[in-house]
């Protein structure tokens, strides 16, 4: 399929993204970064760390879906109105390999937006001594969320 | 339903769990400990702590899924024979209220083992004030791996 | 999980939900019935048939689908006010084993009420020679539409 | 993502999707054909009829997802080798849109073929006036059996 085009609501959508990015404890805590904030789409990177593992020493597939999880919830962000709040409604992620690698790069992108609900897909890739290798692809529902004062950006 | 019940093919099967959630860096990360391994099902509790945070200060849903999918993988773990490996297939997470509470608890529970595939769902519970909330629900699928040297227990 | 109860909204959700399902075309031609209509549960049985099959003979997963969740979204809609409409925004089935058998009961079940997303969960089960045998589990995200003339019931 | 190209195991492949697919008394019952079949994608292309909706008049979310999950299995089924029997153990769908339309296109394509797991990506379309519209996306998860009499193609 055709990568969709979106127009913005808000011009100082990629803004609104970075500091929301900067209230997550939990993209400190993976190490992660923001490398690329579009209409539609995010990508979020992170480096592999012992402290972010499972049994087999391969990235947790909890981590990999929550940094995902993260670069599909910024991506319907950039196209929600100034003043929305964003939570995620559910979301499924499938894991292709095992999540080996130096570094990992997640993909979130914008397949329907809504008012209320828009619908985004992401994709997972491990990197290993500059080969990528797609490891993961979550499909994922936000709910723009107005009016509610706990829940902004 | 009622809880099925189940016969474990390893005896020591709650030992196998706690040595391989030792290796779990993430669990580490998350202060997540093992409340409660029975044949099948599987209970991990964690704290609250900003650094586990979304933007709004509740825990990110990715959290809530790591543990959630660690409480899930090792209730199947519980029933896989003494040799074999696992790996998450699949997840799919329904986030029904804000990670909202000072700790939370992380059901899992095996609805349908298998030889190579197992079904299994899981409960999350917010707990603030000794008041228990269910926030999230999860269905995920395991893959039992034997015989491969890099995906033991 | 102990079964959640539920007031509904509006008194009249038995006749609602009877009027709504006559109009679905895919379940006459399913062979499907309404056996239960309760506030935040319904049950949907039908009888296997060849024209409803998959390769092998056994139930096809989508039709096993279809009935599931039209169960869950009827579920959800006892508890909608009298002029809500109701769409699917997703679900997630388990195929846990083939759907063989004679007749089949879906069982829908209401987790989460919401002003605008209500969250379901649904059971599958096989009957053969009165043997009851769980084939399919579901989660499925409902949402509440007011006003839209062509999403009404 | 680039769409990903595969080698068949079998090169009568065309020719075993074909012989399956006419087994199915579902896609019968649906007016469903197969439009295309190449290794690792497979298209199957249904007409609107009364008989396959649901209450406001549009295909019901289960019939589509019974056609989308028909050719995302014959794509997985594409590539396995000719022996092997498929079964589907888990999909979600996300509807983006009522089925509005006079007729509809459900593309499957394998997303990381294995020897025991397959996964799989479809998108649906709903034609109207030779407009084409996205309606829904799944992600479907195969499992291919070898050895057993009764799931043999």
């Amino acid at each position: 399929m055709d990568t969709p085009q979106f127009e913005p609501k808000d011009a100082a959508y990629a803004a609104r993204v970075e500091a929301s990015f900067a209230l997550q404890g939990a993209m400190a805590t993976l190490g992660a970064s923001l490398a690329k904030i579009e209409p539609g789409r995010v990508v979020i990177e992170l480096n592999w760390a012992a402290s972010l593992t499972q049994q087999h020493g391969f990235l947790h597939a909890g981590i990999v879906a929550t940094a995902l999880d993260s670069a599909c919830g910024y991506a319907g962000f950039t196209l929600m109105p100034a003043d929305a709040g964003i939570l995620t409604i559910e979301y499924k992620i499938n894991l292709l390999a095992p999540a080996k690698g130096q570094r990992f790069r997640m993909v979130g992108q914008v397949i329907k937006p809504g008012r209320t609900v828009t619908v985004t897909e992401g994709r997972a890739y491990a990197i290993d001594e500059s080969r990528e290798k797609l490891i993961a692809t979550m499909s994922a529902t936000l709910m723009t969320i107005v009016g509610r004062a706990d829940v902004k950006n």
